[in-house]
């Protein structure tokens, strides 16, 4: 399937493939400076973060772009000359990584939004719709325990309890973190909107696939129909005793270390159970740590921390699957004889792409030949809290092998440059 | 049940109840010495065991008594003039604890011999059998992952596995630690006997109780027929697939975490169905951490390290339930596709206690009016070394509330002082 009626337009911007070796140059340079030893590290408001924002601002304004932090220390990128107040696109991604994360999970989408800014600066073609590329930072939940912080910040939805996370490894707050790079936190508390969302009539967002969908499929690209929504707690502490592991017979043992495996084993029974009805659902416990200070092979563990996370494209799912937790750790707790405590609980809704944009994203993969299909995405982004707020939203993705959150992501820098042609395809196509 | 045959015996000595005062000023300086904020920290061939072993040394030369430390740099403490070479009772236990730990686990054995020196010693009583006290090192394994260092090196029993074992905040070898508190390391390494075990003709100690029988059945004594071995692994590493939580569908998901509290759920069905069947046996999974390099709330984990311990009286269970765990290994690794890595495996023999001695140590009990009870150990002590060695060995257990390895374990002074007239009325029984 070919729309012929897209190429007169694609043939008024320049031949994205030109710009290759400069995409090649961005994620190699990028890569470089927030390098490791393992993969790469950016850290939300950190200093991997800025020093990726500075390097795109440079390059950014060596192109002859203008580029501005918004008020919460995102990068706006732009065209000089578009009126402030003209209505645009917004074309966003992130640039922050999961500690010893890969170079492209969020990269991509600010360089194939950069890419297509740059064509149309050097070619100067006017009166085609403006856009504005966004590079969000603090997306990745893994530094503060809360994820889209940035495009949260701009759409005042961030709490004062979210403001006082701690950052992972410098325990300084997401508040002091943001307030040192510059953003406007006393704005951000307040909870202002620091953008007008009448002005954005569209979100867009490449993104590699963080899943193994479409390296299974042989899809260069796919269109994103919806994006699952998470149920999370960072922290919850299972409380039992801690004594000698010689001396407690098993009847009088509370060890908070077996309570926590018996819940992990209970929900991997519900989640299997569930899966086979069809509930769309994917249950992880990244972080189970018995405490440092106190743990030794020859102690009962009286204490083990953990995390908690159920993804699922149905919001009923997630709460009636958070209830079903919630409902074994009491049970355990009466059973074993530990407490649980759990910190504040965190909801990202899930989310539904704008019909009319997944149509053109498909109809433009399909006039460059591109072999795409229509699919939700497992992870979360950005485009999910503007899709929720009401403005127009798609996501394209790019296949990419070894997943994501680690070193091993690899993207075809063929695939991305076809990704970068449809979105710059739609971005001259899209006036709302 | 009575025996006055000890009493005129036991009149020869002072009445050690006078000791009570130096006791507690012993206990008290000692847990002031090595206070962390929590509980005490004397670490194996580190600074809070040296600390304490600094103190005992001052205090036993101000009463007059000789203190060298062995070649495994233990101290030992006798009363002038007792021939080096002459056939001695060893009065020991340990002066180390486990992170934020108790006052009383070790260190009330080697006071409560002490105690008895020291009143042999104002006394001045001749002919009576002679015999030492040996404060341990090294005897937790909380630091180097291995239990009964000092004793284990006086024995010649440390291979060079065991002495290329790392402190686990320090990161230094078990041999450089040992060497820098003065330990003959050469000699340890070459497997050499520390001392005549044909001069030691037999191992007393006194230690508190760890576990919650004594309490329940208001036994300030108790004497032990046997201690409890255990088998264990370190670290074992589960190995999975790190992934971005969010993309990854259950059947294809490696979870390192899940791998692992699966394991733990099966063994904890089969500890229940062993107890049902009359099998001595606990298990512990004591350390489990996801690697904090690494983990995030939205990342399955793709390795979790944590330590396995199996503890019974007899050595046929100890041998099966290993078996057991490493088959449920194997099956776990075919069914979620992981891998186990397991580091060196560590076996501590069950003991049996001396028939005499703790005939002994039973009669001492009735005639001073001490309810008690013959109970087995489930904790490990140094007394097991010197059994399994062929030295007759017999322990007193002292009651103790909260059990140990904590900062709440809770002696009372007059349960002590009985059990250290009683330990002082054996030695003065015992010729062997």
């Amino acid at each position: 399937m070919s729309d012929s009626s897209f190429i007169p337009g694609i043939a008024r911007i320049m031949d994205l493939s030109q710009l290759q070796s400069l995409a090649e140059k961005i994620f190699s340079d990028v890569r470089d400076l927030t390098f490791d030893g393992v993969g790469v590290t950016r850290e939300s408001y950190g200093k991997g973060e800025s020093a990726a924002a500075g390097y795109l601002r440079e390059l950014a304004l060596s192109e002859g772009l203008e580029v501005e932090a918004d008020r919460a220390a995102n990068l706006v990128f732009r065209q000089p000359g578009v009126p402030k107040d003209a209505p645009v696109v917004w074309v966003g991604s992130h640039i922050d990584s999961v500690p010893q994360g890969g170079n492209y999970d969020g990269l991509a989408g600010v360089v194939a939004g950069l890419l297509c800014l740059i064509a149309r600066q050097r070619e100067g073609a006017a009166g085609l719709p403006p856009f504005e590329v966004v590079a969000f930072r603090g997306e990745e939940s893994a530094w503060f325990g809360k994820a889209y912080v940035g495009s949260s910040a701009l759409l005042g939805k961030l709490s004062e309890a979210d403001l006082a996370l701690t950052q992972r490894s410098t325990g300084a707050t997401l508040a002091d973190s943001m307030q040192e790079v510059g953003a406007d936190v006393a704005a951000i508390r307040a909870g202002e909107r620091l953008f007008d969302p009448e002005r954005v009539h569209a979100y867009l967002e490449l993104h590699i696939e963080q899943g193994p969908v479409m390296v299974a499929r042989e899809l260069p690209l796919a269109v994103v129909s919806g994006i699952r929504g998470n149920i999370r707690h960072n922290h919850v502490l299972c409380l039992g005793d801690a004594q000698h592991s010689g001396v407690v017979p098993r009847w009088l043992r509370h060890d908070a270390m077996f309570a926590v495996a018996d819940l992990i084993m209970r929900l991997d029974e519900h989640w299997r159970v569930l899966l086979e009805r069809g509930t769309d659902l994917v249950v992880t416990a990244g972080i189970v740590n018995t405490d440092p200070a106190e743990h030794s092979i020859s102690r009962i563990p009286g204490q083990v921390k953990f995390s908690f996370e159920a993804r699922s494209k149905s919001s009923d799912t997630l709460e009636a699957f958070y209830q079903l937790m919630r409902a074994e750790c009491t049970a355990i707790s009466r059973e074993r004889g530990v407490k649980f405590e759990f910190d504040r609980r965190l909801l990202s809704e899930p989310a539904t792409m704008d019909e009319g944009i997944c149509k053109l994203l498909s109809t433009a993969c399909a006039a460059r030949n591109a072999p795409y299909e229509v699919i939700p995405s497992g992870a979360g982004h950005d485009a999910s809290l503007f899709a929720n707020a009401g403005i127009p939203s798609g996501m394209l993705f790019v296949r990419n092998q070894h997943g994501s959150h680690n070193p091993h992501e690899a993207m075809d820098i063929d695939d991305f440059m076809l990704g970068v042609q449809v979105l710059g395809d739609v971005l001259e196509k899209y006036t709302g």
